[in-house]
C-alpha cells in the first residue's frame, strides 16, 4: 500500500498545468499570472504632489506669495513656471509646475483675503527643503520594472497593480474543470423527503462540488449513478469528452461485487493506485484517462479519482488529493496544503495501523499552553468516517502517526490547514501590545515607514 | 481624532445584519445560516453494514453456513430472516437484515465454489461479536438532532450535512452589494495606452471590485467621477437607489478645494467620522445615508465609506473598515479581522505619532528564530501609501505603536491576517513528527479514532 507522501507524489507526477488563457482583470483574480507584466510608464508619470498646498521654491522660505497657476490634473499649469517669488496651487497627485521643488501643505499656509486684488495671493508658515512632499517621476514604479512575475497569484492588490500598468488582458492559468458523480443503488437526492426502507440521501455530490468551487473550479454535476456497469459507463464516457479536467466519483471503490468504479477506470485509463494508507480514505483510487481527441479540439488530459463513499472519507480524500492537483493544475509554485503546529487540548488514541487526520477546530491563542501564542487543537469528537459532523466546522486535519497510543493532551501536534480560520478569542486589537523579545541574529537593513 | 478601534467600533454600531433570505445549497456556500437545522430521520435510517461481507449471527463462529439473501440497498433482503446457521450478504452501506447482529467482511471468509449446489454457501474464517461492523439505526445522527446551528458558516462539509437531512433551500443571510466608484479628474480607465500630461491609470476601481469579490458580495462598478460637484451628486444619487447596501469612493476626502465627496455625503446623510488616526488611511470617512424609501421596496440602510485615494491607503481600509462591516451585515457573529502573533524578521521604524499598519508576508516556520514553531513577519519594503507593490503579496498588516522607535528584529508583533497563507516552507509532511511536549493541567475525556 503506498503512502499518503508518495499517492500525492505519483498523483502531482502525472498532473500537468493547463494552457494558459487570456482574460479580464475580474476573471484573473484568484489565478496565477502566466507571464511577466513590466510597466511600459513610470508611475507617477509627472513629478506629483504629496498633499493638498502650495508648490514653492524651498528656498523662497516663509512670506507672502502670489499663486501664478492651479495645477490639478492633466495640463494646469504646463508652461507655467514657478520662479522664486511665486507659488502654484497644487491639489493631492497633481503635477508639480516647472520651476518648484518642494510642496508646503496647505495646513502650513494661509489665503489672503483681497477682494481689490485680483490675483490670489497665499502666506507660507514654514520653511521647507527640496523635494518634500513630491514623488518623483517612478518612485513608486519605475519605467519598465517587473512589476508581477510569472507564478504570482493576483489578489486584489495585483488586479490594482494590472490595472496602473494598463494591463486589462492578462495572461494567466485557468482553473480546472471538475465533474462529480456519485455512485450507489442506495442513494436518493437530497430533495427526497420521505426515504423508504434501505436508502440514504446523497451528500457527497453537493459536498464535493461545493469544495470544488470554494477551489475556484468549474463544476460540472453528474447526478448519481446506480451500481449498474453499463450506465456507469455510459455517464463516465460523456463525461470524458465533455471538456473536463477531472472527474470525481464517490463510492463503489471496495471489495463489493458490484463496485465498478476501479474496473471502468481500468478499462479506459492507467489506475496508478487504488489503496492508499491512511485513515479514512484507504481506497482512494487514482487514474489517468487515455485521451481521446475528439474532432478539433484540443486533447486534454483528464484526470480521475474514485472517491471513497463514506462522506468523511470522501472529503478528507478531496483536501489531501484533489487539493493540491487543482493548485498544480493552476500553476501553483508550492501546491502543496499548508501545515502549521497545534498543541492538542485534549489526549486522543491514534489507530494501530494506519496514520490518521483527525479533523480539529484549531484556533490562535496569545498563549497557547504554554506560555507562548500558538495554535490549540480541539478534536471535532468521535471521528468515524461516516460521521460528517465530525468535518463540521474542522478547519485542520491533525496527522496522527498510527503508532495505536495515546498522544496526550498539550502534546504539539502537525495540523494541515483545510479552511479559513474564521474565529478566535482575540476580537480586540492588541495594538500597542508589542511584545519584547529577544533579538535574533543579524540585523537586516531597516525598513522605514513613509507617509 | 478616533483611534482606529472606535472608528471601528462606530462602523460595527451603525451597521445591521442584512435580512434573511432562502438559497440553494451551492448559494448557500460561504453565507451565515439563519435558521437551525434538524435532522427529519436518524442516519442511518436502518442498520447499515459498515463492511462489503456477510451478516451473521454472531454467536455462530467459524464454519461453512448457506448465503440465505442478498441485502445491497432498498428491500434487499426484506422478509428474510438471518437464522442462526445462515448469513446474507452485505455491502457497505446495506441495510442488515433481520436476525443477524454482527458483520464479517469479505477478506475474512471464503466462496465455496460449488456448482451442484444451487443456493451459494461461504465460509466464515473468525470468530465475530454481536454488534462488530455494524452501523446501528441513528449512529451518526440521530433523528431530530440538531445538525446546524443559526449562525454557523457554511463550508462543504456543511452543504453536505444539509444535503443528509435533506434540506436543499435554506434560510442564510445574504452578502452585501457594493457599488465601487473613483473619483479624480486625473483618473483615465485602465485600458488606455498612453498617458497624456498629469494623468495616472485609476488602479482602485479595479482593485476594491476584486477585493469585494473576494469577500464574496455582489459589485456594482460606477466608474470615474471627475472632480465636479453636480457629476459627482448626480452618481451617488443613482447609486443609492441602485438597492446596493454599501458604496465605496476613492479620493476626494482630504484638503483639497475639489474634494467633493465628504459635503456630499453630508448632505445626503450623516457623517461619522472623516479622519482616524492612523497610518496610512487618515481621511477614511464613513457616513450612513439618509434611506429614502422607494415605493414598494424596503428600505435599506446604505453605508458609506470615503476611502482614500492613495491606493495603498485605500485597500487598508478596505480590509480594516469594510470587511469587518461586509461580515457584520453578513451575519458573521465574529466579524473582526483575525490576528497572530508574528515575529519581525528586519527591525522596523514607527511612526511618530499615529499607529501603523506595516505590509508583511508571514510564514509559518517550524522553528520562528525563538525555538519555537510560530510565524515570522518580512516587510514588503518601502511603506509609502502611494506605493502599491507594498500591498503585492502582503498576507498581514503588522500593527505597529505610533512611537517613533525603531522596533528589532526578533520581536513579536501583532498580525492582522488579511490574505491566505499559501506559501511556506515546509512543503513535505512532517507526518511522524509529533513533537513531544510537557503535558498541561487537566485530562479531559480521551477521544477515540474510529473506522
Ligand atoms: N470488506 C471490506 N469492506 C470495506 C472495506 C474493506 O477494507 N473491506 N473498507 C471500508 C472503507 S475504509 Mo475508509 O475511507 O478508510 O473509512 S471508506 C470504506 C468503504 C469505501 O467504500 P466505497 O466503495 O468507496 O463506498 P460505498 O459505495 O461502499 O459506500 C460506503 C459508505 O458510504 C455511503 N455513501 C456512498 N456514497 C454516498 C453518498 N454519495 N452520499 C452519502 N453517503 C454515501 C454508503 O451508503 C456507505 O455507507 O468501504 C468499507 N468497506
Ligand atoms: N494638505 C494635506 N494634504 C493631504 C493630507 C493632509 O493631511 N493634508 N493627507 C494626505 C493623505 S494621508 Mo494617507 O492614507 O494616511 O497616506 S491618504 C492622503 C491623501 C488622501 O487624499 P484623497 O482626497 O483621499 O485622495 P486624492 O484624490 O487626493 O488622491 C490621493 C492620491 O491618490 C491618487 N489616486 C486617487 N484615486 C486614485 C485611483 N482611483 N487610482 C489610482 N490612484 C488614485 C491620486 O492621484 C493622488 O496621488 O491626501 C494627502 N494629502
Amino acid at each position: 500500500m503506498k503512502s499518503v507522501e508518495e499517492a500525492l507524489e505519483t498523483v502531482l507526477r502525472v498532473a500537468q498545468c493547463l494552457p494558459p488563457v487570456t482574460v479580464t482583470l475580474q476573471e484573473a483574480l484568484g489565478k496565477v499570472l502566466a507571464e511577466d507584466i513590466r510597466a511600459p510608464d513610470p508611475l507617477p508619470p509627472y513629478p506629483a504632489s504629496i498633499k493638498d498646498g502650495y508648490a514653492v521654491v524651498a528656498s523662497d522660505g516663509p512670506g507672502e506669495y502670489p499663486v501664478i497657476t492651479e495645477s490639478r490634473a492633466g495640463n494646469d499649469g504646463v508652461g507655467v513656471i514657478v520662479t522664486p517669488g511665486t507659488v502654484a496651487y497644487v491639489t493631492t497627485g497633481g503635477p508639480i509646475p516647472d520651476g518648484a521643488d518642494a510642496v508646503v501643505q496647505v495646513e502650513d499656509t494661509e489665503q489672503i483675503k483681497d477682494v481689490a486684488v485680483e490675483s490670489q495671493r497665499v502666506r507660507i508658515f514654514i520653511q521647507t527643503s527640496k523635494g518634500v512632499d513630491i514623488r518623483p517621476v517612478g518612485c513608486d514604479i519605475e519605467k519598465d520594472a517587473l512589476v508581477l512575475k510569472s507564478g504570482e497569484r493576483i489578489g486584489a492588490s495585483e488586479v490594482g497593480l494590472l490595472a496602473t500598468v494598463g494591463v486589462t488582458l492578462v495572461k494567466v492559468y485557468p482553473t480546472p474543470t471538475i465533474a462529480v458523480l456519485s455512485t450507489g443503488d442506495e442513494l436518493e437526492d437530497p430533495t427526497t423527503r420521505f426515504l423508504s426502507r434501505g436508502k440514504i440521501r446523497d451528500s457527497n455530490r453537493a459536498m464535493i462540488l461545493a469544495a470544488a468551487l470554494q477551489q475556484h473550479c468549474k463544476v460540472l454535476d453528474l447526478g448519481i449513478a446506480r451500481d449498474d456497469e453499463e450506465e456507469l459507463e455510459k455517464i463516465l464516457n460523456n463525461a470524458f469528452s465533455a471538456g473536463i479536467d477531472i472527474l470525481l466519483t464517490s463510492g463503489g471503490v471496495s471489495m463489493g461485487d458490484k463496485d465498478f468504479v476501479k474496473p471502468l477506470l481500468e478499462k479506459s485509463g492507467t489506475v496508478y493506485f487504488d489503496k492508499v494508507c491512511m485513515k479514512p480514505g484507504k481506497p482512494v483510487t487514482f487514474a489517468e484517462m487515455n485521451s481521446r481527441p475528439a474532432e478539433n479540439k484540443p486533447v486534454n488530459k483528464i484526470l480521475a479519482f474514485g472517491l471513497p463513499g463514506n462522506p468523511v472519507s470522501c472529503l478528507v480524500c478531496f483536501h489531501l488529493f484533489v487539493v493540491p492537483t487543482i493548485r498544480h493544475l493552476s500553476g501553483w509554485a508550492n501546491p502543496h496544503l499548508w501545515r502549521v503546529q497545534a498543541r492538542l487540548l485534549q489526549p486522543v488514541r491514534t489507530d494501530q495501523a494506519r496514520p490518521e487526520f483527525h479533523r480539529a477546530v484549531i484556533k490562535w491563542k496569545v498563549d497557547d499552553g504554554s506560555g507562548n501564542p500558538g495554535f490549540v487543537a480541539e478534536s471535532t469528537g468521535h471521528q468515524m468516517s461516516s460521521r460528517l459532523l465530525s468535518m463540521k466546522s474542522a478547519n485542520a486535519l491533525l496527522e496522527l502517526p498510527g503508532t495505536g497510543s495515546v498522544i496526550s493532551a498539550g502534546t504539539s501536534v502537525s495540523a494541515i490547514i483545510i479552511s479559513d480560520f474564521s474565529c478566535t478569542d482575540i476580537g480586540k486589537s492588541p495594538l500597542l501590545s508589542v511584545m519584547a523579545s529577544t533579538l535574533q541574529g543579524s540585523r537586516p537593513k531597516e525598513v522605514t515607514a513613509d507617509v
